[in-house]
């Protein structure tokens, strides 16, 4: 097949398209600790925020639709292959590919950094709200981006995947994160108990959701609430692994006023951080 | 093929079994006024609160797992009906079906029912929390399930579903309601501007989750919050359909404090409804 100059389309075989092909699959993750980021969406905020990108691939219509995007990467020397539709939805795993996906190194970083990221610099802003989310072996990729996209947009420094959670670079994971996974440090593969240890050491109050809690979120007081933090969330069906309710300073349920018997944990992990995100801001409005 | 006694199967090509598999589409279910309800959470919730079943299918093995269950519904006079895991699967149309599927006639009621129950009686109840969710064509399944679950969990009285929304008896939101299709009044097929001109006309305020609105949850005071209310969530997408959000007596944003460019329709959902609902809890046990 000739291929036309200025359009020229990847063949299936390639080895660059098996490469990445290869990285829909945990093992082949782990082993070249790089990912693929599908979407527009994703893929503007994973070279916008510097996240090792190298390599995109593009169908000639979203090369149309997305030409500032694929020029800036084309620019900035990172190689840009056109495939065709059917080659793109099997990069993407969707059933409605957008047309853009990027090959990109993983962007976690270690607990340490993370715990220093949110500290910050006390001299600088000693009084802002901290919060960090943990994911304690959390196995639906689904939840575990929502929570992250939450745990962003409730303005946590930090998101933090138990060893036993999804994978954060799971197909499924990455889009449901919206891009949030390359807004703010995420950590990954560390086991819930030394998480827990180093972020009480770092001054966050544990608090674990716990929806058997004897003690509800509208039993905590405000400024209990506006302390800096540390929410965990367990898995959807067994919740928290054993021990770690009791590591935490306090368990708390989300109150549950009518019939239900349960929330959803994304939606329960949403009610929490933002009862944090918003007491740390209101609080500190109040009086001084 | 000769049935054998007690754990008689039924047949592939059993009209019964034809006359349910066609409610997996929207336009029979309409025509029946009949849905499915699949596993032993929604199958349960359904026979409990006095919902119209009117069949059980049930695998051998799930028979055995849900006893208790199955007997209850013979004893109600109501056909069980054996079927092997391939029919199950193919009637469930989720991956790993849990053994149990009732067909079940339409629980949704009037808006004026709905109504009703949102006032209670004032002679009683004059002073309890009012609070409804309305979805305003949302179109995804999960997500209005996840909502219709939420709201249920935040003790609102009524979930009304727009006539441009998903079908509330669609599998997917029956699963992701986890139960709570049964357990508050829900209303379906209104145009949204009639159910904010009743709900305003029973006394509730009408607040609409606009993402692009210039007030934020947390520049609502205490007392507004906790005001009778009913919370309007729009299409994923698009948001709110036009002209509802100037219908509305206020629209507000969750805040975002991070990065994140927006949030899930459900977590949205899941922060208002309990911003609401926490607020006209906790306003009451102040003073009076």
């Amino acid at each position: 097949m000739v291929a036309s100059p200025g359009l020229e389309h990847t063949s299936v075989r390639s080895p660059r398209l098996k490469a990445a092909r290869r990285l829909t699959k945990r093992a082949f993750r782990q082993r070249a600790r790089a990912f693929l980021a599908e979407g527009p969406q994703a893929v503007t905020e994973a070279f916008a925020s510097g996240a090792p990108v190298t390599e995109l691939f593009v169908t000639a219509a979203a090369r149309g639709r997305h030409e500032g995007l694929v020029t800036a990467i084309a620019r900035a020397g990172i190689p840009v292959h056109t495939v065709s539709g059917e080659v793109m939805s099997d990069l993407a795993q969707t059933v409605t590919p957008q047309g853009v996906l990027a090959v990109c190194g993983f962007v976690d970083v270690s607990l340490e950094e993370a715990v220093a990221a949110v500290q910050g610099d006390p001299a600088v802003d000693g009084s802002r709200p901290r919060l960090v989310a943990v994911l304690a072996n959390v196995r639906d990729p689904g939840n575990a981006g929502t929570v992250l996209r939450t745990a962003d947009a409730a303005g946590a420094q930090a998101v933090i995947f138990s060893d036993a959670s999804v994978d954060p670079y799971n197909g499924k994971c990455v889009r449901a994160s919206a891009g949030s996974l390359f807004h703010l440090p995420v950590v990954a593969g560390i086991p819930p108990e030394e998480v827990v240890r180093t972020l009480r050491g770092a001054g966050l109050r544990i608090l674990a959701a716990d929806a058997r809690a004897g003690r509800s979120l509208d039993e905590l007081a405000p400024g209990e609430l506006a302390a800096p933090s540390a929410w965990i969330f367990g898995n959807e069906a067994w919740g928290l692994p054993g021990g770690l309710a009791e590591m935490a300073d306090e368990s708390v349920a989300v109150p549950i006023y009518g019939r239900a018997e349960s929330l959803n944990l994304a939606t329960a992990a949403a009610v929490c951080l933002y009862a944090s995100a918003r007491a740390q801001r209101l609080h500190r409005q109040g009086p001084r």
